[in-house]
């Protein structure tokens, strides 16, 4: 009997082409699928709450997929993560509640795009990380987040996957200091392509004093994105949570 | 006229064979040198504080050279770090005091290692860390240390290099707690090759009981590499921190 599992990983998407399988480079879905195969020679196809971009990481990436087991999950859990490569392991595996899809069940997503403040980069404190050495105006910047919270047509902050609309609902968003790291924080029901970097892109000039708070409100307004951004690097963001309804595979 | 410059070098060494230039593979000195020429057109040779070993990676390796360079020392600074790979940087950049050399000058080194102990391996808190999921009595491993401070023949845990003797004295060494993070800190005049992840695959024996405490003092006496370890591996080590007499170069 095939169980139906629900699965968190977590990855270092630096040497990735992203999470969907892709014939030219490795991706994150290649690796489960393979760690799989490997495992129980059965060619399982995963499904995901989100297709993150190459180089974003995740702490918290949802999966689910159909597999013959007649073992302890643990014993699945355990083989999985000592078939993966260092930098992807599994969190958490059980097994997923009836009629539960990481995307479709989902009710919202978490985001966190992290940026080293500091005059020089930094190996080690900088790998998850975009390293910005000018000075920036955080209050100027929180302003600016605040018109992004709410029910918007974010046309000027991606692209719709297709068939989709632009609408999307913001939750909350804000930045948080910690030493020499900002960290732009943000949750909504769902994002749109490369949704949250043309945002921080856009932060940046309003904390470069580039722009003005207000501007933030304007560029929304417009529907355009070419006004906005320019996006910044993958490397430091990170899904952080795929939210889902009580008792609907939380 | 060629100035005498000391830098401090920070850098993640996982994909490096270590310190020192190699014909078969990157290393830390050839990335550096690399960067120097490509800068400056001279055939710079760098000396190091120490040389890690592949994999090892460092907050405050300290180096020297000699370069002709007439502008601001921060122009060198920022030039050296636009031209160095991602994973290497130039924290600090000075001129050295006449007579500094970064091996002789020293009058200690600290390294820390670092155990990430979870159940899980985790691909965004462990790439600087060893994952080790078993229970550990921490304890135990710090009643164990205590028998490593002080000056002592450490030929059971590092071999010298050529033309010294094994003794070093450690001025501290201890376990230090941080959430899912142990990290085990060292402070001595000079370190064995090998030498901190030895007594680290040691203690860890101590800590999963499968030696008591004493063991280590005995272990330490019989002056026999082979009763140590096994060595942890690379990926845990950093060396911190190399310090200098007052007015000697720090």
């Amino acid at each position: 009997m095939a169980l139906y599992i629900k699965a968190v990983l977590e990855y270092d998407g630096t040497r990735y082409l992203g999470f969907q399988i892709q014939s030219h480079g490795p991706t994150i879905q290649g690796e489960v699928e393979l760690a799989l195969y490997k495992l129980t020679g059965q060619r399982v196809r995963i499904k995901a709450a989100g297709r993150t971009d190459a180089g974003v990481h995740s702490e918290g990436q949802v999966i689910a997929f159909r597999v013959e087991w007649k073992h302890p999950l643990e014993d699945l859990h355990r083989a999985l993560n000592a078939l993966l490569p260092k930098d992807i392991a599994v969190k958490e595996l059980s097994l997923a509640p009836d009629g539960f899809h990481p995307r479709f069940s989902a009710v919202s997503r978490e985001y966190r795009y992290t940026i080293l403040n500091t005059p020089w980069p930094s190996p080690l404190r900088g790998r998850f990380a975009y390293h910005f050495p000018g000075a920036l105006d955080l209050e100027a910047m929180k302003e600016a987040t605040s018109y992004l919270i709410g029910e918007h047509d974010f046309a000027s902050f991606g692209s719709p996957t297709k068939g989709e609309n632009t609408v999307r609902r913001v939750y909350r968003a804000d930045w948080r200091r910690d030493g020499d790291f900002l960290h732009f924080e943000i949750e909504a029901n769902a994002f749109l392509k490369r949704m949250v970097r043309l945002m921080v892109g856009t932060l940046l000039r309003v904390g470069q004093g580039k722009i003005p708070p207000e501007e933030v409100k304007a560029i929304l307004e417009a529907r355009d994105i070419s006004l906005s951004g320019p996006a910044v690097p993958a490397c430091g963001l990170c899904l952080v949570r795929v939210n889902y309804p009580e008792g609907g595979g939380n």
